[in-house]
């Protein structure tokens, strides 16, 4: 706690949020969130919730019926089984069947979407990096994943390669996105490095000092850029890596940053 | 939320408390406790849940679900029906069959115990006042007016004498008290005004302007101690009338604030 800015002090009139994760510890969206609503006015404070995959029905149950809950975040691992929770999904949702965002609408309804993958490409771009007509190799599909594939395709990639190792979860999102830009999307089996311009990491390899790398950086062209969705430690093993042969790198806490703003978008927080 | 204390903004390792209410904007809990929680660096948050009675089930069915959720506090309309949610009772709570703590043991299960009365005898003492020996007059036997005449009689007042437009609920509480302190405790139609020491309102009437006062202050001798539980406004009409009456009175906040460190005990905030 120590070092996280001070808010106002909840009171009986809040609002409230959640991110919801397991585990949920290393979340920065409460200490990005709640300033924003301090600097804003508004009355409303976002809490991290600690959900195991067999309680998370009773949990969004739960909160769905709290008069004064009116959305919530969700991280590892649940971004797939939450899509269920929703009455409706947004564009990015829908096509990477992951959502990573839900709101209540006026009508007691819940809709969700996913904003990993436009804050990412929005990162990218902020960093100066064209997506357009760009090869990228994209290893990891799990919640972000398929999202960070999905806004790159959005934003004009010319081609994707895909590789994970839950093959199944795999071709359900390259059949998915192939219906969608045929024959630009592709299942690899191993990472690839040639004629790259990006290559990004969005497994959870990284998040521990003793992980083994995503993926080996000695075969990478100089053009390509390493980029990672790992936020902690804010330079993985992998960035370091790709640093000392001189590559370009693209940390992963840009992606979080250019979502506050969607996600203060998504929420109406005005 | 203009003037509420600032404290740390929550973290992915916060632990969570609530208050369930409904309404729940009145509720002062968390001004309290937050700023509690910052002053002995302990990384917890205080939120306000709003809650229907028919969805009481599911919201704490759903937190009881959350790994980082530690405890609640209850207040109007709960306070009887989430003694069905706790695996035990305390002494107070089981004799007035009603809570406003619960908390969550090393095991998993379910404590709850009620801290009104207790912290509305401490307010008292703390004011000057004896109860040994005393006689009251107690109006409204809510999930709070359980607990506070289960407190004095813990206390040792000798006669307690309580009104509840509600006859059921009130026969109820009488034959319980009874069978503890046979011949102490009785029900009366409408609130007695003689030989007092005491006369609570422990009813809702006064958190409106245009509230009727629960009890005439009119009749009342001159040694008879007016207490309001109402907190919001902090003086109600009813205290108006019996200060510009001459007669003693004694606000709500005293119930609440002797409370704190009965929480911070129960929920084990060292």
């Amino acid at each position: 706690m120590s070092g996280s800015a001070a808010v106002p002090s909840p009171t009986g009139s809040t609002r409230l949020y959640a991110v919801l994760g397991h585990p949920v510890d290393q979340v920065m969206a409460p200490s990005l969130m709640n300033p924003l609503f301090a600097d804003r006015q508004i009355d409303a404070i976002m809490v991290p919730i600690e959900v195991e995959p067999a309680r998370l029905g009773s949990v969004i149950q739960g909160l769905k019926a709290i008069g004064n809950f009116d959305g919530l975040l969700v991280t590892v691992p649940h971004k797939f089984a939450v899509c269920a929770y929703a009455d409706r999904l947004g564009e990015t949702a829908t096509i990477a069947g992951s959502a990573n965002a839900l709101r209540r609408e006026a009508d007691g309804s819940w809709s969700a979407d996913n904003f990993d993958g436009a804050g990412f490409v929005a990162g990218l771009r902020k960093a100066g990096h064209t997506l357009q007509g760009a090869t990228a190799c994209l290893v990891g599909a799990g919640g972000a994943g398929v999202s960070i594939a999905t806004a790159m395709m959005l934003a004009g990639i010319e081609r994707l390669l895909i590789n994970d190792l839950a093959g199944d979860r795999l071709d359900h999102l390259v059949s998915r996105l192939d219906a969608r830009w045929p024959g630009k999307v592709s299942a690899v089996p191993q990472a690839a490095t040639a004629g790259l311009d990006f290559i990004i990491n969005a497994t959870p390899l990284g998040l521990k000092p003793t992980d083994p790398l995503p993926f080996a950086v000695e075969s990478l062209s100089e053009r390509t850029v390493v980029a990672d969705i790992i936020m902690k430690p804010a330079r993985t093993r992998l960035l370091g890596e790709a640093e000392r042969r001189g590559l370009r790198t693209h940390p992963g806490i840009h992606m979080l940053t250019e979502q506050i703003e969607l996600y203060r978008s998504f929420f109406r927080l005005h």
